[in-house]
C-alpha cells in the first residue's frame, strides 16, 4: 500500500513551453474587457447579434439531427462532409478556377485554418512575410510556432513583392478591408503579390472573412482567382491558400472556416487536422451546408450590408466630431474596422486604453497587430456591433479619455 | 501593369514542418480503409450509431439556437459556456475534491484537449513519460511539437513511478481501459503515479474517455480523486490534468470534450485554445449541457452497457474460436477494445495488416500505437461497432488472413 502523497508543489513543475512567455498582456485586458458593466466595445470584431436569423438556423439545426444522424452524430472524414467541401467548391469556381473537393478542407473557424497553416509550415523560427500591421488571430494562431517575421509594407511606395517573399515559409494577407486597417489591396498590388508568389514558389496565404462586406465601389479579384490565370481552366494547384469563414455571413458560433487550396496542401492541413480535433462537427456542419444550399446566406447579405454601411459612416462622423484633432484615419469600403492613427507619433494607444476602460469604451490598441508589440501609435475601432448612437457616445468617452491621457503624460 | 504571373513551380516550394516527415503511412492506409466495400472495420474506436438518442438531441438542437441565440450563435467566452462549465464541474466534484468552472475548461473535442497540452507543456524534444503502448491520437496531437517519450510500463514488475515521471514535462496515463490495450491500471499503481507525480511536480495527465463504460466489477477511483486526498476539501491545484469527453457517452459529432486540472492550468490551456479555434460551437456546447441536465446521459448508459458487453464477450469467443493457435489476449473489463499480441516474438502485424484487408477485415497494427513505430507483434481490435455475428465472421476472415501472412512469410 503506497501512502497517501505530500501536498503538491507547484513551484517544482516543469516550465510552461517558452511561447506562453511572449503573449500580449494588452490582449488580455481588452478580452476581459466585455465584463465592465455600461462598457461601449469596439475592441472585437463581433457581428450585431441581430443578424443572427435564428428561426432558420433553429430549424436547420433540427434537421441536421433529425434527418442526418450519422453524419451528425457521428466521426466525419477529417476533410468535411463531402456534401460541404462539394457546395465550398462551387461557390468559389469560375471557368477560369475549376474546383473541386480535392481543394477543399472544412475547418473548425477561421482560426483553425491559421494553426493548422502554422503547423505545416513552421519549424522554430521560420520566416512569415505578413501583412502589416498584422491580424491578432494570426499572431496568436503561430506563436506555439515561434516564428520570425517580415512585415508586408503594401502599400509603400516602390513596394517589392518578390523581394519581400523570396525565402519566407509563406506570406499572408488579408486583401479585402485587413484587419486592423480596414484597407483594400489594390489590383495591381495583388498582381505583384501574385507574380511573386509563382516565381518564388512561397505560399501565399489569402484570408479573406470580409470579402462579402463590400460597401462601395464593386469587389476586386481574389488572389487565386489572378493565381488562376497563369492556368486558366486547369485543376488549380498553384501557390495561393484562400481561407474563408461563415462567422462574418451568418453566425460564428457554427464556427465554419474552409480552406481552398492545391490538393497536395489540403493533404498536408488534413494530417495536421487529424491530430488537432479529428473532425469538425457533423451537426455545424449539416447547418452551414443548410445555410449555403437553401440561399439564406446570399439572402440576409443585403440587409447586414446596409446595416454596416449606416455604422461605418456612424463612427467616422463621430470620430469627426470628437477626435480629429488627435488622429487620422481612411473611410474604409467594407469589413468592419477602422484604423486610425495618432497625429503625434509618441503618442502610446497602450496607455490610452487604460484611460478609455476608465471612461467606459474599449478599443484594439496596435501593439497587439505587431509581432514585437512596439507600434503604439494607431488602435482598431470595431463599427459593427454597435448602433449609431452608442458610437457617437463612444467616441465622446474617447475623446474625455485622450484627454485625460494627455493629462497624465504632460503632467509626469 | 504587372504581366501575367508563369505557372507555379510546385519544386521550389518550402518544405513543410519536420514533423510532417514522422507520421506513419499505417495510420493513413486504416484511416482510408472505411471506403472498402464489404469491410469489417474493426480498426476505429466507433460507438454504434444505433445508440445516439437522435429525437431528443433534435430538439436539443433547435432549443440550443431557437432559446439562446446569443450563446448558441455568437462568439462565447475561450474558456467555453459558464452554465456548461458548472455543470462539468459538478459532475466530477466530492467533498474531497470541491470543483468550480474555474478548474474547468470546454475543449473541441477529446483530442483539442491533447492538442492544447502539447501546445501549452511542450518544447521541441520535451521529455512525455507516456502509458505504453501509447493511444494513436495522443501521438498524432503531439506529434508537430517533435517530443521525446520515455514508455510507462504500468504493468510490469517492480515499476518504479517516481524514476519514471522524473524530469519529464508531463506523465500520460488512460487508466481507465487503456487505448489500445483495454487494460484497467490497479489502485496500487494508480496511487504510486499520484504520489510520484506530487513528489517529482510533474503534470499528470488523465485520460478518461471510457470511464462510464464499465462491464465488470465496481470503478476504481480517478488519479484525480486520488490526488484530491492530499489536501482534501481545498479548491483543486494538484498536478493530475483530468480529460473527459462526451464522444463515447452520447455523440462524437457533438465535439465537445472538457478537461478538468488546477485554475492556473486552465488559464495556460485557455490562451492556448484562443489561439486554436477561439471558442468551441456555442450550438454544441448547449446541445452538451441539455444532455447532461436533463440526465439523458445516465439515462442511456444502463443500455450502452449492455451492448458493449455482450459484443465484448462475442469478439473474445470469436478469437478464441479463429485464433487462439497464434495470439494471446485478456478479457477487459470496460472500453471499446481488446489488444491481441502474437505468441511468436517476430511477428508482424503491419505486414498481417494487408493480408487482413485484402479479406475484408481491418483492425489496428501495434505500430501505431508506438511513437518509434517498432512494436509490430500486436494488434488492437474494436468490439463496439460490429454486432456479435459480424465480429465472429471478421475473426474468421483474420484467421484467413494469418494463414495468408505465414505462408507469404515462410514461403519468402
Amino acid at each position: 500500500m503506497v501512502p497517501s502523497p505530500p501536498p503538491p508543489a507547484a513551484a517544482t513543475r516543469p516550465a510552461f513551453a517558452r511561447w506562453m512567455g511572449t503573449t500580449n498582456q494588452v490582449t488580455r485586458t481588452f478580452l476581459s474587457a466585455g465584463a465592465i458593466p455600461g462598457l461601449i466595445n469596439l475592441g472585437g470584431g463581433l457581428p450585431d447579434p441581430s443578424i443572427f436569423p435564428t428561426g432558420r438556423l433553429a430549424e436547420f439545426a433540427r434537421r441536421a439531427v433529425a434527418e442526418h444522424p450519422g453524419e451528425a452524430l457521428g466521426y466525419g472524414p477529417i476533410e468535411g462532409l463531402a456534401p460541404l467541401r462539394d457546395a465550398v467548391a462551387r461557390r468559389f469556381s469560375s471557368p477560369a478556377l475549376p474546383l473541386t473537393r480535392a481543394n477543399v478542407l472544412v475547418t473548425t473557424s477561421g482560426m483553425q485554418g491559421l494553426d493548422l497553416l502554422g503547423k505545416v509550415l513552421l519549424d522554430e523560427g521560420g520566416l512569415i512575410a505578413g501583412q502589416y500591421p498584422t491580424y491578432l488571430g494570426a499572431l496568436d494562431a503561430w506563436r506555439p510556432r515561434a516564428p520570425s517575421f517580415r512585415n508586408l509594407m503594401l502599400a509603400a511606395p516602390g513596394f517589392d513583392a518578390e523581394a519581400a517573399l523570396a525565402g519566407a515559409q509563406f506570406a499572408y494577407a488579408v486583401p479585402n478591408f485587413s484587419n486592423p486597417t480596414g484597407r483594400l489591396v489594390d489590383l495591381e498590388t495583388r498582381r505583384a503579390l501574385v507574380a511573386a508568389a509563382h516565381r518564388t514558389g512561397t505560399w501565399l496565404v489569402e484570408d479573406d472573412p470580409y470579402g462579402t462586406l463590400h460597401y462601395d465601389g464593386a469587389p476586386l479579384p481574389r488572389l487565386i482567382d489572378v493565381s488562376a490565370q497563369a492556368a486558366p481552366g486547369e485543376s488549380y494547384a498553384g501557390p495561393v491558400i484562400y481561407m474563408g469563414t461563415l462567422s462574418k455571413e451568418i453566425a460564428p458560433g457554427l464556427r465554419i472556416g474552409w480552406i481552398v487550396a492545391a490538393p497536395a496542401m489540403i493533404e498536408a492541413l488534413t494530417l495536421a487536422k487529424q491530430g488537432s480535433d479529428l473532425c469538425t462537427s457533423g451537426v455545424t456542419q449539416r447547418v452551414a451546408l443548410s445555410a449555403i444550399e437553401t440561399g439564406l446566406v446570399d439572402e440576409i447579405r443585403p440587409a447586414l450590408v446596409a446595416l454596416y454601411r449606416e455604422r461605418r459612416d456612424a463612427l467616422c462622423a463621430a470620430l469627426g466630431a470628437h477626435l480629429s484633432e488627435w488622429f487620422d484615419w481612411e473611410v474604409p469600403v467594407g469589413g468592419m474596422f477602422v484604423w486610425a492613427l495618432a497625429k503625434d507619433p509618441g503618442f502610446d494607444t497602450d496607455a490610452l486604453l487604460t484611460h478609455a476602460l476608465a471612461a467606459g469604451i474599449c478599443f484594439s490598441p496596435s501593439s497587439v497587430f505587431d509581432a514585437t508589440g512596439t507600434n503604439r501609435r494607431g488602435m482598431r475601432l470595431n463599427f459593427t456591433l454597435n448602433p449609431p448612437e452608442r458610437l457617437d457616445e463612444g467616441m465622446r468617452r474617447l475623446g474625455l479619455a485622450v484627454a485625460a491621457y494627455r493629462h497624465g503624460r504632460d503632467g509626469a
